[in-house]
């Protein structure tokens, strides 16, 4: 089944913020309180968040919400 | 169990924007292709959407789904 394009972006994002960051994937996953292979479906696209996880993710990355939706 | 405040938000902002063009949840829910006690849910903030909802209601109110998240 092919990425859905807004789940890929929102992939695409998370990545380049915790890249940006330095941070491995355990790391971040670490920080957000998240498993490791969570993150890594997250930014493949091929899991499908919730509200409440966006916004863990985007606190762990300090950015507002909102900004892990601007692609 | 008291409403996360980012879900609160959500929901506000969802509310605010359906309000805005004077549709119903009904209506709403219909455009959206949800079911009305879910956009209700949503409105409360009782729900937890995922991100192909949150895009489905971001494309139903002809808005950029960062602007959902803006609160």
């Amino acid at each position: 089944m092919p990425v859905p394009a807004h789940r890929a972006a929102f992939g695409a994002r998370v990545r380049e913020l915790r890249t940006e960051r330095g941070w491995s994937q355990e790391g971040f996953a670490h920080r957000a309180e998240l498993d490791r292979t969570y993150v890594s479906g997250i930014e493949r696209g091929t899991r499908n968040p919730t509200l409440d996880i966006i916004y863990r993710l985007a606190q762990a990355l300090g950015v507002p919400a909102a900004d892990l939706l601007t692609r």
